[in-house]
């Protein structure tokens, strides 16, 4: 990593996350028995959430779906917000998901859960903030204090959020809990061997990009699009895989740089394989991040696999691509800390501070 | 509109659109009532589509939170095909919509709904398809045969299917029903005035273009924007309004074409004009489509306001992007109806023959 003195915010906080995401385990993963108790009963969890924070819900949503067996969804705000939309949810729970908590489009959207009958948990990085304190259920996570406007810390202890939601409603599965504990050590080696991301920082910085994933890995894939887009200022495309084959591919062409977010496993991996050779022969550049040696040998260049079962791979397969898009707004000659036109104190409609 | 010898088809089908609404229109009014009785008693209504099916889908979910008060939401269909996830669906309602009613991943979707409980929906363009059939319901539009690859009248005619569910299963509204039954004459008027399009053609073809909109115009925003991907081979972004703000929006600089999505009336029409206005700001050249005189005026050119209350507003605002698009796809040396890279007969996964 870059030394210290040098190292912006963003780098610094990149590289806090193995702490983070202990410290998050650790204050999160005895409360499953409460989280199970509390939630019985309700047939269906529906996130809401925007931004950095809608695509770790994206990850909960499926790993609730595809472990947990519980139906998941995302709620749309402006129904909350705006059409005051009046719907029977006596037998929902919904999670707003806010770093700050403080996002009034989440608090004002979780108020109107509670008063359409749902359960309400708040996923935050502030036991004190509003949507903590006005949830029936708040976890929070301990990321510290972030300070860049990039969210990378805070995302990643909220997919570990999600983790925990996802398990306490699935089976108990005692391999994947020594996995997951396992997890804070595996982001630790990634962070160690950052310089054999160069290429790929190289690749990216040469223009138009699309990235592509699918189901568990899908909230990954998305994140990584939209920090590219925010922090590196890159016109960038995020595709569910299905959602790009089914008409999008058609604009790739010679030169499109394509990253696919894969994990080592899962029923999914071997499409993402054929994606990798269809992506080829229409002269993308294909970038792996994450996924099997199978993947990263199917692909041009990569962040390198990782050996992580696919429904943890979300908790580590963002950081070589945070680390990459850091440096690649350092090379774009950007601040990573503060891009242009965003600030940490972001609004969608109400014009009063909110945050992520 | 281009005389008949040199139209493409692309053009051809636009130009049906009124008929094929009417006869939609004509066929599944009459229904509204068998729909709400067997859809009594379940308590949420999922999709399952991909492509332009799935944007006519997002106004269904919309217009059902909205104006019926029943809890809409999108089924992934990794976790049906790839997952097996195991879901309870004894209360969902799950709506398939596939142009061909052939899409295997959708039919399969469908079958997986039906296994966990849901009541199955069908909304395709030929009642002996398999999708159709195999159905507890079926709806069926009357596009007619549609052999541009792009989706036109097909998607307009499901947009209507949407329009018909979303009026059965909430309240009766007879001065909503007389404006529905007029907009085939709505859409016929903007056929007969195209050649006021041309200087949005000409913006277009100018370079990077966002879309964005809001609540019940998401839908036609995204279908905006997957067209003029698909059709066009551009590099376009698709956002919904609070999505934009909340980061993308920094990638929104000189030059950039954004074009805002809009309705006459409605809860979010004061917050797309001040977006126009932000966007302006940061110097894009703003196309307001559809809206009202204030959206247009607030845009640096637009496709005309459009007096059609929110709730139908995407049964006519697509209409003038279509040929927008089919006319930018001609100037750019495109053939609209045989986009680069993509036949009528799509796949995703499976390498069986599949259809929109």
């Amino acid at each position: 990593m870059t030394t210290e003195t040098t190292a912006t915010q963003m780098a610094r906080e990149i590289a806090e996350q193995p702490e983070a995401l202990r410290a998050t385990l650790d204050a999160l993963l005895p409360r499953r028995g409460e989280i199970r108790d509390r939630l019985a009963g309700r047939r269906s969890v529906l996130f809401a959430a925007r931004g950095s924070s809608d695509n770790a819900a994206i990850y909960g949503r499926y790993l609730l779906e595809t472990h947990a067996g519980v139906l998941g969804g995302l709620v749309s705000p402006s129904v909350a917000t705006h059409y005051r939309g009046r719907l029977d949810l006596s037998d929902a729970v919904v999670v707003g998901v806010s770093q700050s908590g403080r996002t009034s489009e989440i608090v004002e959207t979780l108020a109107w859960a509670r008063s359409c009958g749902a359960l309400t948990v708040a996923v935050t990085n502030d036991a004190g903030s509003e949507l903590a304190t006005s949830a029936d259920l708040a976890l929070t996570t301990n990321a510290g204090t972030e300070l860049a406007v990039p969210a990378t810390k805070s995302y990643l202890t909220q997919v570990a959020a999600m983790t925990v939601l996802g398990t306490a409603l699935g089976p108990d599965d005692a391999a994947l809990d020594a996995a997951l504990v396992d997890v804070p050590d595996r982001v630790a080696a990634v962070l160690a061997d950052a310089d054999r991301l160069d290429p790929v920082v190289e690749q990216l910085s040469r223009g138009a990009s699309i990235v592509t994933g699918r189901g568990l890995m899908m909230g990954t894939a998305l994140e990584v699009a939209l920090k590219l887009e925010e922090t590196c200022a890159r016109p960038v495309r995020g595709y569910s895989y299905a959602d790009l084959r089914h008409g999008p591919i058609s604009a790739v062409q010679e030169g499109v740089t394509a990253v696919l977010v894969g994990a080592a496993d899962g029923p999914v991996h071997d499409a993402m394989i054929e994606l990798a050779d269809d992506l080829r022969t229409r002269g993308a550049i294909t970038v792996a991040v994450g996924g099997s040696p199978e993947l990263a040998a199917a692909c041009d260049l990569g962040t390198g696999p990782l050996d992580v079962t696919e429904r943890l791979a979300p908790l580590v397969a963002v950081v070589p691509m945070q680390i990459v898009i850091e440096r690649l707004a350092r090379h774009l000659g950007l601040d990573p800390d503060e891009p242009r036109g965003l600030s940490k104190i972001t609004r969608t409609d109400i014009p009063t501070q909110e945050d992520t």
